[in-house]
């Protein structure tokens, strides 16, 4: 599980005061990236081993208001043959509330050759390492 | 079904060439924006009876590109006691072709006195007529 | 010059109910695009012959809230050597008010081979036709 | 003078693969509101003393990639008698290098009686003094 720390910025918020529910995925984005870069070493999402998204759910539970100190805690849950299920929550650093949560299936992808491939061993291997902790 | 016309804009597109994943719930919420307001006669979002949204799923299934014209098509496929499910489809008006679609799970929300509200009959039967069509 | 209608999204407007500073430009060149499409020819921003943003400013006059109508002016005020300067207008449909102004700095860019290059000809009499009107 | 690291964002980026020009004035305010809560105590962009931007202006000298790390320098460079005036920069955190500037207007806005009003002795002690370091 890696937990990453957002920096809200003034467009997060809508009218109401809270998060705008069209944000959450760029903010849950933020755990995703660190994740693929810091445990599966993809630097660039224009290369030829990057993953394209085929699904995103977002849970609802509390809102998130412009002075709340947010993490995002991102881990696999669960990975298959040309895809892998990330499952996040967005954390009140303070509280501990689990504000919202979303899981995502990812498919590996050659943005070159622009063809889909299947996860590598050595994705896996790194996968579950990270997840072992 | 309401059928909303998109306008694109840059910042929709990524660094593939490809409509942002974080941004297809902005664009989705045009859509749920006409219902409101067209069929429910929701105008402000932070009045006595408006929206929250519980849970909102989004399946990819075909990049949108700078050049598409796209349209989205919205209906509401049940109502519960307190809350209502939309869905939704993204939809490019040249060939048909369903790039993406999307559930949302809405409750009705009181913002002024901050607190949930069962479905009014007026809203069961404006949506009932409007998705008889 | 081009008059583009805009289309308002939720997530334009802010805490306060007006349309965030920060949304003017991402809204201004959606004007812009319509000009270089439309007057230029300019089709793709990654190609041979596209422009790059030097110094861009906004005035700030009058709020805009979620329901005005409000459309984008757009006229190209002065062409040099290797730049031309656009001048903007956000204007509110029913009032006729100027809510918004912009000037932007554009610069010839050739994004394949990464330099910028002299105005050509063919631009300079498309835009003094298209000024002309 | 303020600094503030920035978090970067996926659609930050264009199709270019720099900084989107309309992101820039979403990530100096960043450090606006910085500056506004730790040196003047502006909480909230609500209340009854805020600010309102009359003028922005961004000059772009180098692009920004996905992989910088950048930080915005703000300061507040002249105080007038209703508004003063910020200046940021964009600067890569390794090189030194400024890839952007800004000059921003702001008017002290009260935003539940909706009138501006003269910027109080107590805001230029606290800006003297941040700037007289």
């Amino acid at each position: 599980m890696i937990t990453t720390p957002i920096q809200l910025r003034f467009n997060d918020i809508d009218i109401q005061g809270h998060m705008y529910n069209g944000q959450y995925q760029h903010i849950f984005d933020l755990g995703k990236n660190e994740y693929f870069e810091h445990v599966l070493g993809i630097e660039q999402m224009d290369g030829r081993q990057t993953v394209v998204t085929a699904n995103s759910t977002t849970n609802f539970y509390v809102p998130v208001g412009m002075k709340d100190k947010i993490v995002i805690r991102t881990s696999i849950e669960k990975v298959g043959n040309k895809s892998f299920t990330v499952f996040q929550q967005m954390v009140d650093q303070v509280t501990g509330t689990v504000k919202a949560d979303s899981r995502t299936v990812l498919v590996g992808w050659n943005a070159v050759d622009k063809e889909s491939f299947a996860i590598p061993a050595e994705w896996r291997e790194k996968i579950e390492r990270e997840e072992a902790h």
